[in-house]
């Protein structure tokens, strides 16, 4: 196999479909060199991650995805097609009329027509921009719930860096005016010892209540509240990205990966905009 | 709806995923405008026909492929989101041993092993430059079986182009050295008119009949024969394509697009190589 | 020409080349329409912001940096082919020999080798991941420089979106400790009204003098100091960047842009981090 | 240095960019590694033989192409950058009025302006496309002059390919009705050694006098005359290009940039249409 600085910044791609009350959720993805030992429990682990903490609604539970891979594994390696992944919408039956495939038979009511634009969401925009009079033709892709399937291509992307000793962990920082104070140590590895059935991902748990408060507080006065949370890189190898091409920087390509998270609406690098404490990694 | 110049050359886009006996086979297409009504009857008899006509194998039989759209799609028509298409493999109780997604429980004998490779295929190439000892994980994906879904996305391209007038149309022209004489003159209605259950899809049913004997003869000698077809546009607009950039030009892409299809080693375009026949488009 | 949001988010794309001590810079722009009128004094104007401003080192003033446009634009507008920008290093003649394309007949001493990587930049990284003893092999690339270019790309990004009616401002809001209240309310036009001669490109005079001090004291002690700045889009159009893929996703798109400018370590979209001021954009 | 497989198909990238009457032809090369030693006698003696050959317009003569590279390579030795590569026009100086990039300030009869479109050109669908009344705007970009920063950008590809003991070399095989025999035999070296001034490139020489013929012969009927070549690769290393994605086989590849090429209307892969000769490659 190659030296990772050689592959990883061109070969790994991956694309995504899938409306949020659709049948599937669909990804392939491009560019897995043959031989990666996929853990498919590990990759359901991390779905399930998503789907709980606090304050996460109700379809959470129902939902309870897990990945079917369809190609690109092989007696649990991949073989360097592509892979696809499809994550069953478990809803799907309460869904079929409003979302059929096919065309319209059902009356209108049973349409689940969406014709009021939410703000901060792409509902405006997506329906000017596509000149529809139905918003779900917009919100149905513009979902979070497109996020579900970018789990599972991560936990191929996981396996991808574990191989050359990279390993990945993130953690909730702060919630609302509750933040981990900055005098707070840690390594590396009691990020990775945190329970994966936490409410909130904190590394403090005296803490992590109070952050279920404040969300509980927002919550009842009809609100929501944002946070931060910090994902950290242990055992990055020199050389990923590239200095010679603007689209190829590190900073940039991760940058827009967390960016395009749905309601993520900051990023920083490294101590970026504060003195963020030093890690171990 | 924008001007086909404007998006067809640089939004329509798609990947493919699947291996020749997987569970399915995978294409996601992306940068469809909202509102093209899909004709699914129309897509499933596009890949009827490429399982029918004389000499294909046994497989074709089985196969009778028909396509789920899991997204993109809603009442009959695009929604502007990518579109998944998943061909299911009809076959794949008889593969899921071997081909198995899992972790390999399986005894040796059920793996369905290849390791001599054939001529003229990737098998060679393909083994050396992943460096596996099983070239089913080469075939499984090089494997013609992969165009099944391309012609699936070709039926929603052809949607998109119908929509700016634009009608495509295909037949045999030669097989070995049996071909449509260049004098035979023919207009696009004709090539239209051609029956889907035709063997050889060629214009000219007594040069049919002598195109089938060839192939017929070429098979009792346990050899194959190649042949040629012409593909048609009719009702090109002017401008697709680009001649600003060496890979947009429309030869190119074209050039590339028929190429890449399993077995094709020549493409000409107009008159190419040979003065061949004026057609009425 | 067709409506922005068909042709923007895809069409536009472009390519940098060249080293901060080489002979030119370069960049190839693709994807502009023809008729977009040019006013090659607006963007050398905007390659003198770039190297003006409080505290930027000797060479700026060297440099005096301006385009020379050799393709894809005539009599003042573009043509709809590749525009090539060259921006020569006008100091050029002090490193030609250093820098020399051709092979090296200079002695050693004249060569201008750097074996010693500093922090923070892409020195050690590159030089592993290339394995170069000579860290100008990469540091050349790497450097700030290339952004020079950059801006000169931005010059032909304006035109195309003005247009369409939308228009860029940028200004400095803070410096250290020292920022532009929240409370200090502010037009678009304001931002507009900045004199490009300005040190800080604040929008309140007398905090620019107190953030030249920040910037004296830093230096004084051997240091440097780090700020904010905010860029405004006026007259946005709906539709920009696209809800259907994740890579595709404005904010994203924003943020990788953004990003890639050397010592950027933060990016905030809207109110992001901060309840930052509203504007009347 | 990577294998040639891991690299090759993925990261070898290039636009390029100039009109045919513009000042300089441009070309940027993305994704060479570092060290690779550039023989630039090499690349302008490929610019030569593009240029010369029986029956070259007169501009030929005027051109005389060289390139002049300005990042991207340093003491003779590829850095990694991005290679740019400017060809400067000769005829510069007779096109700077009606090739101005400048806004217009000739009078309307030094435009040399065109308004009848050439059949068999991009000439027609470029100005329909883009709305132009002077069809020079599109001809300037379409011409085959575009070819000449093409063979520069692959006198670096070929560096690249030597590094892993690949060679290219090509040939005139036919002429009109002329062609080199299939019982003719030859050796790769054979090609290696045809001289660079020769005028058809014809491995026999008699056969080239009767090929001169018939071109002289179209010419005096005010004709031209088409003909085919051979491009033979020898040493290929197993794995270019991929069997996994229909965009990356090698096959299609090769035939969009060979039928990129401008009068170029067919392309065969290995035996192609006929039973052509097989080689000692």
């Amino acid at each position: 196999m190659p030296k990772l600085n050689d592959i990883l910044p061109l070969m790994f791609d991956f694309v995504t479909a899938g409306e949020s009350h659709g049948k599937s959720l669909v990804a392939v993805i491009s560019g897995l060199p043959l031989g990666l030992e996929i853990d498919f429990d590990s990759i359901n682990q991390d779905l399930r991650r998503r789907q709980s903490g606090y304050g996460r609604g109700g379809r959470m539970k129902i939902e309870s995805d897990h990945i079917d891979v369809v190609s690109g594994v092989r007696f649990g390696k991949t073989i360097g097609s592509p892979v696809a992944i499809i994550v069953e919408n478990r809803d799907w039956a309460n869904w079929q009329a409003s979302m059929s495939v096919k065309s319209n038979e059902i009356p209108e009511d049973r349409m689940k027509k969406v014709t009021k634009p939410r703000p901060g969401h792409a509902d405006l925009a997506g329906a000017l921009k596509y000149n529809t009079k139905d918003i779900r033709n917009i919100l149905e892709r513009s979902s979070a719930r497109e996020t579900t399937v970018r789990v599972a291509v991560g936990g191929f992307a996981k396996v991808l860096l574990r191989h050359f000793g990279l390993e990945i962990a993130s953690h909730t920082i702060s919630v609302g005016e509750v933040s981990l104070p900055d005098e707070r140590k840690y390594q590396f590895e009691d990020l990775m010892a945190i329970r994966d059935n936490t409410e909130m991902r904190c590394i403090d748990l005296a803490l992590e209540r109070r952050m279920i408060d404040v969300v509980r507080a927002a919550h009842l006065g009809g609100d929501t509240i944002g946070g931060a949370f910090e994902v950290i890189a242990h055992g990055v190898c020199p050389g990923l990205g590239s200095h010679t091409a603007w689209d190829r920087k590190l900073d940039g390509l991760l940058a827009q990966g967390i960016m395009s998270i749905n309601a993520v609406k900051a990023v920083d690098v490294g101590a970026g905009q504060q003195d963020i404490r030093l890690t171990s990694a």
